[in-house]
């Protein structure tokens, strides 16, 4: 049973739109701290979007997605999960960034990576746009390559952009392989889709080992064969879980850069969140989720949502790895 | 045939987007006027929210409603229904609710479903929020529990909350069934998901004999399978009908007080209700919608969408009924 | 192998949010100028909503989803049609309307179709309202009734409105029967749906022999056996193809004029589009996009990502003319 | 004193959000009517827009006006006038207008107009956008040329657009001064302002005699100065008042077709209408709310209110006729 | 010198989006802590808007106003006021309100307020609904009648609402009137304006004493010369400051319940409160911030930016009193 | 006269939301094409925004003012001048950017406007946030300092940010006092105002001569008195003016990354501009526009009115030049 400190303020007793806004209303645990060093699972806001190529804003997606995470509750709904009762959960706060410096950001978030790894704290992230993915990577991956099961309307396996630009939220896998943080054989990505510049990130990607399912795949075999064959992929291994909000049809999730018609309903995105159940996940983020672009914060509501069934999933492999 | 008096508005006469806005573009029928006594079929708004226990705007749906309203036509697609040949349908107006009184509201809109039973007029109402059924229910139980069929993601069975408070949106089906009402047995409910405070809710409504069909089940048996259970469940007892908008994903309803992602989409939404044909249909209302969570109408436009064919299925059951 | 002037500007050297916007990026070519006359494929606005019966805006169409295109990458991801490398494609700009003169801009885009028409430039045209998709028949049907594949959520087919108006946007197909332009035998609509004003729209078009696909039967029998009715009945004929974004779900186009509930979602609409290979296309139309009820740019996001569908489709079919 | 039946609903009877809403919750008169009969001021709707060249959507302003205009209470502030005391005034619904047909509907407002002067109605407009105003003056002018008090951006003189078209929402007004429904020389134009094309319609304005006062001359005399001019100018001829909701700055009334920066703030544009008192004003409008330009409903409040201005100012202005 | 762990975070160190928002970026000081025990002036929300008779929302007020405040920075640009090396601030979080409990609300607020006082904490409250400022002096003015600076379009005075309602955001300053909270000799209300039900509320408070302050009284004098006469109307005695957001014009603080025309902009709004240095202020409200009636979060970055001009105010005058 | 192809197209040809938008319906003139090489005033867009330190967007800005400004039209309402007979304007399109690389795209920049003041265009710039200055002024300045007026509410003379970094749009003014770029002595920021982080920013600007004049002296002094001391201070010396939007209240211009209330409003930032009369202006730009906070357009249509603004100064002082 975990400590009492680390339960979410109840909606019985708050409303749940009052009080100030951690993610899911758990307690906010300063690094060095009491509550830190009691930390299981570390809830972290990486706010920075300075990879975009496309249209910003995700660096507000961690106080909004904290905003709307005071709407969720404390038990899952299908699994019966009880997150808070499996592990200490805290919000550890944003990573500080540097809106105006790609390289001292990356180095920063690795350093802060790097730190929680060593501290034993289980991270589940919120973005910022997918280049802070990688990172986070450098930060966990301690020198063995980790299982990556991946959803996203894109391989984010790019070369390069704008004449060698090397670091961009198109690129942090392609990278993460490259230097050993990913072993590519042991990565899915999972609902790939939208118009292609000349399809070298799909090659590339597909000549490392990456397993890569389109869209149109996803929509003939279901979710419980592709997560089947995830589980099978990554087995026992460590494992990475990436899930950009773009994954999800932007008539659900509109609030993020990159949207490409023609994604999954969010029924079908917990799906496959929840066939994780099982696998040994030492890491997860949502990315992605551009409150610019959709002021309702509505993405930002499918965002926390989803952030809930990975939680359930990280406390429960915490758990079981004792 | 019905009367004359009780055609709504043309499009071809005047243009959808003109004139007063009454539902359906049918005429307004004041409490004691020739048309209210000739009345077979009253819609009404209660514009009232104080329920509300996370976001409020529910006052405003009414409205907005039959804004919205005067885009629809007036005969069925699939069922071919004509409900204004069929009955009297009439706009009755707003009961005039306490926007800062609990109770007061409570006995107005009891006291004003009371008279309608009384004067035999079948109502179709728009909340407000879900607790303003609660009155209706008062109103035309008339001492003898109703049967009920509930589409929404909540199943709103719920103790109390906030230390001991017993009415809110989240409880006029608890009460309802406390102070018979309802008959359990004869009760059940379409579509609940959403992560959960224990799940209390569930399990002393399982208990009374209410049927919950969670949104899993709802995806694996498909509308017609359940339909065709709710049907033989209510026989031919006198059945309410609840639509709570938050029961359609939020990305198809997104105005509303308490959204739950990975619900049903409209296409499946009109199906759930055009399986009600058959059903000795007595009262039924559409609850939820918030404009303020969705400035666009949308929301509303869906709501008036279902409104419509709640309204065939009023129209025919009275019909039916001789 | 097409022209190299005739590539559309790449996200890798100018940001796709960079620029200024003509469709897909294509140069812009003005008539008679030397792009113009090897032009293969023209993308044309038509920038007009004067036939709108209920909401308006369509006029601002061909603006936001030119801005909105500028997002597409240039190879389609299941066909791999590299559009760019089969023909010579650009944007033609927009025909100039009169939005105070219904039948001067009929007029006028009839002539700059007929125009089109004999230079040789297949069309695919950005509207606007439906109307205007009778004056680009006229411009193209040269004397010699056309086929057409049709996606909407209506069937256009009406008489008239207000006393005898007879050129709406809910008219244009019954016109163009009426004149000559249109083959009802060849025509085929798919999507139909939503409140009826008494179903002659339907009856008429049925007795003319047109094939009506209502939506319950393209939910039971998909988009493939449909497509493989509609292959057949325009075999290798000239076909015209119309698509309304009102054949998408409002929760995925919302800006709309007369949004209908109970749609297909965007990727079904991409399969439906998809169909269409091996038709003989001469010309396609996106039409009703409405900007003003969606300022989020998200139906146009939708309708530049069918716009490319329908690129595809058209210089496959205009490649394998020779 | 007023007639009972002609008060409006109450706020505290029942809250303002509620009710099917009329102009200031008047009652509802419909034509031949015994309320008809005893109607002294008219509320009116023109929802239309067919004469619009920029962006459309003031066919929906009457709606949206009468919904925000139940927020609007029955004194007035400054000069304590009691409207609803002073003369019986109702909502007349709206003219039936044709969306397709520009002169359709310029003969049915004309006809409308014409009747409601026959029967010695007052009428208080909203629009629809600035070429409803001609067939008003049509109507109501009755072959005398009336003085006219016009607040706008721009001065509506145009001689034609688009290759000689004359009848748009730019051109109402010399088409009037051209048909002797309007006296130039006793013709008022406020705040005019914005780039122009060439200014002829300045010109021509002048050259017959019209008084335009641009904008800085606004600032610069003031309100009070500018309005003693204008009472001086009709003295006590019958007067027509013309309010185009895009006088006021854009940051106020965003929601119009074609606004132009740097107008007066909302509380000068309140003293501007209160310095008609002593005008004797035959009849009013307010056009030019575009609602899908601000669907936030604030630039219908700002017309609401400027509604209720005019409101006491007319009823000031019929009483003292006696 | 304040206590150093007062100081909110720099926007050099993190950037102003991110990190979990408290008010100001200051400390968050749970109820006990040591933090807690040490802090000067507390900034409290309040949500709740159960006394809102129109439009809801204020609710959301204390969420979205903390998220905008971090945007601002330490320092006041024209007074050069540094609060935070005056006292020691603090984000005390919310009052956890009844949502759907009037009267129980109103004893939480009085409990919580009293007990601040009795600790000596000064506060600064963030609504929630006007109501909310009844319990906070029933809280503050410990038998003795407080003084009042009260900024607002209405006057919140009025008796009661739909038959005999006593507790709404219509009413609070009656009620504190009548309860002894206030000195009515010494409550001046600045800005009041909008159409009136009868007036009854200002006669009342005129015979009781307030001073009135109308909209057109205030663009006549001016803020120096109405300030001037606040601060000689309080002297030196214990003076509540009451801001309603509506005080503002709706172009600047769309956000809000009962938005009223013709109103100040923001730069005299500044100017306002700034005439209040001198004045021994003993607590301070902004209420009325409705967040879902200005999704863009505008509103709540004026409401942030008036709460720090009010905690300029507050902590000066803390220290003056040594 | 100016060539008769530099002429924009007419709003009375070709309605003003038809056609591909460039800056103010201008022709494109690529780089090196004829066009290119008689233009004198040349319209840029730098669609970048990695030097934002708090909200991003204004990478958009270009794209969203392009669409807007297609609803100018060619003579200024007051000075009457009429931009396009005295000079060759053109619409040059953006300068390609690297989102991902800050120092990349300063060279860039860099580049574009040397080659640009080496082939004698005056530049007129769209941001773009306020660090694309710097390399503007880089290509303008050719090694002799220019002198500079500039209407914002920050003074961009920060020293660094988030621990040493040089170059973000809070910088760029001292970097270009630092590189000899501009003469601090013949510079004048006008509209300071906003919470202060420690105010070194102004003082270090005070110290090297620059004349920084505050909101409260701009209310004070009034724009007349400003724009003499502005025009006397630069004499006729060569002068950029830089225009940030976020100088107008955010009421008027919310669509901005650093709001501060209290700002002017568009008349009178209209009058700033107009008093640049007589300046010997040689560039000059407007930034900050970023539609993701503000996806109604109203923004960046004031962007749209002032860059017509400085396009009618541009062109005469060009003329002016010979």
């Amino acid at each position: 049973m975990s400590d009492k400190r680390f339960q979410p303020v109840s909606g019985f007793d708050l409303p749940r739109f009052a009080g100030v806004p951690t993610f899911m209303r758990l307690p906010f645990a300063e690094e060095g701290s009491d509550l830190y060093k009691k930390t299981d699972i570390g809830l972290v806001g990486i706010p920075w979007d300075g990879g975009t190529t496309n249209r910003p804003g995700a660096r507000h997606g961690p106080r909004q997605v904290r905003d709307l995470s005071t709407m969720i509750r404390t038990v899952h709904p299908v699994s019966k999960t009880k997150p808070y009762e499996l592990c200490n959960c805290a919000d550890l706060g944003d990573v500080a960034p540097n809106p105006a410096g790609l390289e001292d950001t990356l180095e920063r978030v690795t350093k802060y990576y790097t730190r929680l790894q060593k501290d034993g704290i289980v991270p589940l992230s919120v973005g910022g746009d997918h280049l802070t993915s990688l990172p986070v990577l450098r930060g966990l991956s301690n020198g063995k390559p980790l299982s990556m099961i991946h959803y996203d309307a894109h391989t984010d396996l790019f070369e390069g952009y704008f004449g060698g630009t090397m670091y961009t939220h198109g690129t942090p896998f392609r990278r993460a392989i490259e230097e050993g943080l990913l072993d590519p054989k042991r990565v899915i990505q999972i609902g790939i889709r939208g118009t292609m510049y000349d399809g070298e990130d799909i090659e590339w990607g597909r000549e490392q080992g990456v397993t890569i399912i389109e869209i149109d795949e996803v929509r003939e075999r279901g979710h419980e064969d592709i997560m089947r064959q995830a589980r099978e992929l990554v087995g026992d291994t460590e494992t990475y879980v990436s899930f950009d909000i773009d994954f999800i049809d932007p008539a659900f999730a509109p609030g993020t850069g990159t949207p490409e018609i023609g994604g999954p309903d969010t029924w079908t995105a917990q799906q496959f969140v929840r066939g994780l159940r099982g696998v040994n996940t030492i890491g997860a983020d949502v990315v992605e989720v551009s409150p610019p672009f959709d002021q309702s914060g509505n993405t930002a509501w499918v965002g926390a949502s989803i952030l809930f069934e990975l939680l359930c999933i990280l406390t429960e492999a915490h758990k079981a790895r004792g």
